[in-house]
């Protein structure tokens, strides 16, 4: 499955972009004046093939996962929140919901390896690797087999979305301890310092950010990843859910429907699909640019611009959540504004 | 009028300010990790003295106005456009129309000094100072009292609005030429170099934009405006439309309503408005961060974040509008989402 979504990612629609183009030009505004919801509203007609398309039916699919790593004591929290804000996204308490009903989007409950028995709910998808990775600091954090899994569940998630009738989606994360293996394969295939791609996470003070550091300069050392192999990466040092997330942009990407990528950990997981199948790419729109050092070194690698600049460190899709009126925004000016010679206004002397 | 609104303008509420902080402390998500969404739900609280305010009726409103500077060559379009435009608003065909549907805000034109007689109109407000202002490059754009006149046309429609349930406004300029006089107020007002304040507009070539520095500096020298005198700078070197601009603030101000300030010629106008009264200053949200250079020296001098950073510059109140929703969402999340008591979920270890 994983090899044949691939295989089905196409290039952007160049005919659809040049009549975006086009029109662009002729909108009673200087030209570029709308600047960046000019480029977007280009890049989805080049996604969707059509310079017009609806964007209502739409989602966040927020991957869910435990990490082994967590036994080093590289978070503020317990592993035992993961669970937890797996029944408060069900329950409708959470930012990702909240932020979800002012896009006018769905939240989708994705448990790609949450360490915990969920209960079943309509919103929630058992999609279970393992109960947790395992301790990336002494081993392989999954079987590369896993890794396969953890992408095809994301796939399978947003193929069904896609199949009915889904038009835009945002992923999101949630995983107790799941900014150090974001870390960790940004590190890897940025070829950049850990240092310099590691934070705070959830709140960490500085002793335990030097610790954090250490222990995934450890994880990278004992299993030694192959950058050129990004199912090597996510199954050595990454997590079912940035897995799962990798899976949903692929999936999208192949069915031509715009995906929102949030913060950090979902641009780790964008890293993956970015390194799996290259054209995936052009399908992604970098939502924020999160508090995390790594964020923007991995927003460059995919030469990704942010929407916002809002210092969001949350994940869950929030950023994602909050860009999505933003890209409708951008399609509705194309769509909707008078022309100069619609609304009888003079062009430039 | 201007002299009561001023003395109107009180500091934001610290004990609702408080009472959203306290909440925000207890919400499910890690400290401060909504970032700027969570300051700004703080400020809001601070604003209208309530943590959950409606913000449901809203509008942008839009100062037009012309500029006698033009006849200098500085823009990039013929001021014919100006009330071209206005009619654009007014058929709803606009970038400002279509994005203020898109955030369920109603769209007020306000005459402030468009050089053409203007068709009556159920959204056009007639406040009209004069047919255009005077060339500041030969002598002062207005009069001492058409200052005051521009700024009372906004505190009025402002008012009225405010009276009838306004919840949420957002500025917004028409007026061909109109950076010319807010590079000169950013100038002046910011102590800074003309030519480090002044950018291509609607689309100058480089000649042209030496020119237009030329120009401003000139204007400046033959005026001598004094920077400790806001409507002296207004009145000299300004435009209808911005002090129009300047009155909707604070006259938002002065009914607690939070006020979104869009691109360069609004934040022209913000700085006339916190000259004239500092405590306005409290109730300004800075949408966006424009291609125009000086912009951020102006955002910067008042203290304002922007909210995106997407290479906006065509005014209008276009990134005012797109930022109303995620002022609502700011709120929505401080009122919506679970307590960590609420949702049994554990705190940090």
């Amino acid at each position: 499955m994983l090899h044949q979504t691939i295989q089905a990612i196409q290039p952007l629609n160049q005919a659809a972009m040049d009549q975006a183009l086009a029109r662009q030009a002729e909108l009673t505004k200087p030209a570029g004046s709308l600047g960046r919801l000019e480029s977007l509203s280009v890049q989805i007609a080049g996604m969707t093939g059509q310079i017009n398309p609806s964007l209502t039916n739409r989602a966040v699919i927020v991957a869910a996962g435990d990490h082994g790593i967590t036994a080093e004591g590289v978070s503020a929290f317990p592993s035992a929140v993961t669970p937890q804000m797996v029944l408060n996204f069900l329950n409708g308490g959470a930012a990702i919901n909240v932020l979800a009903r002012q896009a006018g989007a769905r939240v989708i409950v994705l448990d790609a390896g949450v360490a915990a028995e969920l209960p079943t709910h309509p919103n929630l998808i058992n999609a279970k690797v393992a109960l947790g990775t395992n301790n990336s600091a002494i081993g392989p954090a999954m079987t590369r087999d896993q890794a396969v899994q953890a992408v095809e569940a994301g796939i399978k998630v947003v193929t069904e979305e896609c199949q009915n009738g889904l038009q835009l989606v945002g992923t999101g994360d949630m995983g107790i301890g799941n900014t150090t293996p974001s870390s960790a394969i940004c590190a890897v295939m940025t070829q950049t310092d850990v240092a310099d791609v590691t934070g705070r996470g959830t709140g960490i003070d500085y002793p335990r950010w030097q610790h954090k550091v250490e222990v995934i300069n450890r994880a990278i050392a004992v299993n030694q990843p192959d950058a050129n192999d990004p199912l090597d990466v996510l199954a050595k040092v990454g997590g079912f859910e940035i897995g799962a997330i990798a899976g949903i942009i692929l999936g999208a990407a192949a069915h031509r429907v715009p995906v929102l990528i949030d913060g950090f950990i979902s641009t780790a997981g964008a890293l993956i699909a970015a390194g799996l199948a290259p054209l995936s790419r052009d399908y992604m729109i970098a939502a924020h640019r999160s508090v995390e050092p790594g964020h923007q070194i991995m927003q460059k690698h995919l030469d990704l611009q942010p929407i916002f600049h809002l210092d969001l460190r949350l994940g869950e899709g929030t950023g994602a959540a909050l860009a999505m009126p933003v890209v409708a925004s951008a399609v509705a000016t194309l769509n909707q504004m008078a022309t100069f010679s619609d609304a009888n206004v003079s062009g430039k002397l």
